[in-house]
């Protein structure tokens, strides 16, 4: 598509609460990927320019603002054992096998194949401890066309992290952190793939871990994430620690900055919510994954309407799901079930949280504009200047779920986000590019 | 495969909390299409066997305990309005429309279609207050091939019903549910298609038809399916207008016994538990719509572990997926919530709802063996006497969803459930007869 006009129906959510159909548009992509205008059709179509098919339509790609590549060959298992158990006896031992490049690269490939045809053009990658393997994922990204954010995970803490499993030091932590960011930087031709710092999280990382990474991250100007009061355990772990809050610590270690994504936040406090804001972070909402670990609902309207910037993550595998569009389902789901409440014998005055609900068109406005705000990259919606990420829809492809009985489609967008499933999406661009599915002509 | 024995790996769980695998197994179907016996294949494989094709296996098709087929053109719609607006601006106007049999037929051809597709081979449908389309629905049901049950819709309130979508009076009510009744029982080669006794529910009844129902319902020994508790304003309707519950009402109506069918059933009461319990009724349980619609969760373990009867239900369109894989990991999730609760601000002490949770092995043994028991039919296991309705799974479909990377798929069944979507269901087969997808050789 680069170079080329697009005519058609596109659809997004650049504000917050609102849908904006552009119909009979016309799109120009220039060669470096980019958007240069949208106009409509009506004032006029470039010779060359592409037609999308009758019935289907564009929206912007999503962005999962958190997944962890090495756990995808466990997506859907072990779901019903505590977060700390799910660590040490499935997920450690799973992500310790990514040592191995070849079983890495299997791996590493279907999930970036599969990403990309679900609908993913930007992906925040935890990987693994590992430098070479994280490598590879970044060279995978970047061979198969995503737009992605890779990072080492560091855990360093040997009274937590599993003696096959961890950074022998702190030290070395924070220098293959770095040499990773110059590997990454460093890939030829690397118009899309960034690096991230990447500490697990607080109770699997040292003081002089955490201080290193913030020191780099200040250094490197790169982006930061980590998990932040996901749980009861990982929320108090932090307070008996350091009699702070995840946020105050992380923050205390410059490790929250504009660039930072925080993972889960389901147990901020108010002043957390203010740090997060001040700092200009970004929260990676993940209401699938919570369901299982986060022991609550992330009070999503709560930290919107505090002004902090949130997208939303897959979690992979916390999630059993890498669909983004089953991360708004469950946005819209989990959020409905904390204003509601789930006890039925409380009265309806005490059973939830007043005011808490999100619907499909707020978070399909958060997988998309969301993320790209949360990374402060120009991404998740049609502007000029913005990278053209996007998904070409067809709402009646034969083996797809979307059953609209002739309505228009661009007037169905939240039946479609609620239906659609792989089949829906005939092609996903990145930068203008066909990375999946199959292009327009 | 009627008439034909199959070899494969077959997984189902006839008993709740307990997986059984029949690993090279040998399963005999009669010329009726109902199992005559299951042995290993190391005990003789008959002439003729079919194999199953490697890596794929075979589990019992799902039992959908509640849906509304009109509404499917409206699935994933207007999700964030309450119950009764939801009901009157936008599920009425549609169910009204069915009037009209031309479009009654293309939208239940299209329902019948996708659900087999979707693995769903035996459904307990609501249709519209129209004779004639309840009747087509029941014929469609049965040229398809599905196991299903079908009622007129009876809402008969002046008050609470719209003028042009209502019985205009009891009796007649009563009148046209007997002629579906016996319009259905006398199908030509009917083998699979039962009627139902449905009173909408009870905010849209008048006594006289209530009453006049549970006396058909003895009278003909028929199934019966209504709404039960379902939300705080219909759980509260039902104790205006009675002074005594949902469940007690229906009870006294003569519309609680062995065939009963009680959809979502949020708000029982302990007493409503044992009068179900009692009566033998069964509970629909619908995990995703009752995050929309039903202001709690369901204590499903409670209801299980005082021996209720209990499947689960899509509550199309209540729901936002006609797919009883999605209603599994729903009630996965909700049961989660439940337990957990989800107010980050209440101590962890006061938040949830202890030992609440449900596993998606038992999820899926409600969504098969469970709501073959709740409708009295001998579906939902591989068992001798019991129907041949049973999904090939292919783990391996190249549009599909599950990666399994060489994991053996019937040591995987939790992540096949979470992770399968539509092309990882090869085949769907009713009574021995393939309603869906292609039949191995």
């Amino acid at each position: 598509m680069r170079g080329r006009s697009i005519r058609g129906s596109f659809v997004h959510a650049p504000v917050r609460g609102e849908l904006e159909v552009l119909r009979v548009a016309v799109i120009t992509i220039a060669s470096d990927g980019t958007i240069t205008s949208i106009g409509r059709a009506a004032d006029g179509v470039p010779e060359g320019t592409i037609e999308l098919p009758a019935g289907q339509l564009m929206l912007p790609g999503f962005v999962d603002l958190h997944l962890h590549a090495p756990q995808y060959p466990q997506l859907g298992m072990a779901l019903d054992v505590p977060l700390e158990v799910w660590l040490g006896k499935y997920t450690f031992p799973l992500e310790a096998q990514y040592a191995d490049l070849a079983f890495a690269q299997e791996r590493y490939e279907t999930l970036v194949t599969d990403l990309l045809a679900s609908g993913t053009t930007t992906a925040l990658y935890f990987a693994t401890v590992h430098r070479e393997a994280t490598e590879l994922l970044a060279q995978i990204c970047l061979k198969q066309g995503q737009r992605a954010l890779v990072g080492k995970v560091v855990m360093d803490d040997p009274a937590s992290c599993p003696d096959d499993y961890r950074d022998a030091s702190a030290e070395l932590a924070v220098a293959e952190t770095r040499a990773v960011i110059d590997h990454i930087r460093a890939l030829p031709d690397n118009d899309r793939v960034l690096p991230v710092i990447t500490p697990r999280f607080i109770p699997s990382c040292t003081d002089a871990a955490l201080a290193g990474l913030g020191a780099l991250a200040a250094e490197c100007d790169c982006h930061v994430q980590t998990h932040c009061s996901e749980s009861d355990w990982a929320h108090g772990y932090a307070l008996d620690r350091y009699g702070k809050t995840d946020t105050a610590a992380l923050d205390g270690f410059g490790l929250l900055g504009r660039k930072t994504v925080l993972a889960h936040s389901v147990f901020l406090t108010d002043d957390d919510m203010a740090t997060v804001r001040a700092a200009g972070a970004g929260v990676a909402h993940c209401a699938l994954s919570n369901m299982y670990f986060g022991n609550a609902v992330f009070p999503l309207r709560r930290a919107l309407e505090k002004g902090l910037h949130v997208g939303l993550g897959t979690d992979i595998s916390g999630g059993p799901s890498g669909s983004m569009l089953e991360a708004c389902r469950a946005t819209a789901q989990a959020s409905r079930l904390l204003e509601d409440g789930v006890d039925a014998r409380d009265s309806r005055e005490t059973r939830g949280v007043p005011n808490s609900r999100i619907d499909m068109l707020t978070a399909f406005h958060l997988a998309t504009a969301g993320g790209g705000v949360a990374l402060d990259l120009p991404v998740g919606m049609f502007r000029p200047g913005y990278h053209f990420d996007a998904l070409l829809i067809d709402p009646v492809a034969e083996a797809g779920t979307v059953r609209l009985f002739g309505a228009e489609p661009a007037e169905r967008l939240e039946q479609i986000l609620y239906t659609a499933s792989r089949p829906n999406i005939a092609a996903t661009f990145v930068g203008g590019d066909l990375v999946s599915g199959a292009s327009p002509q």
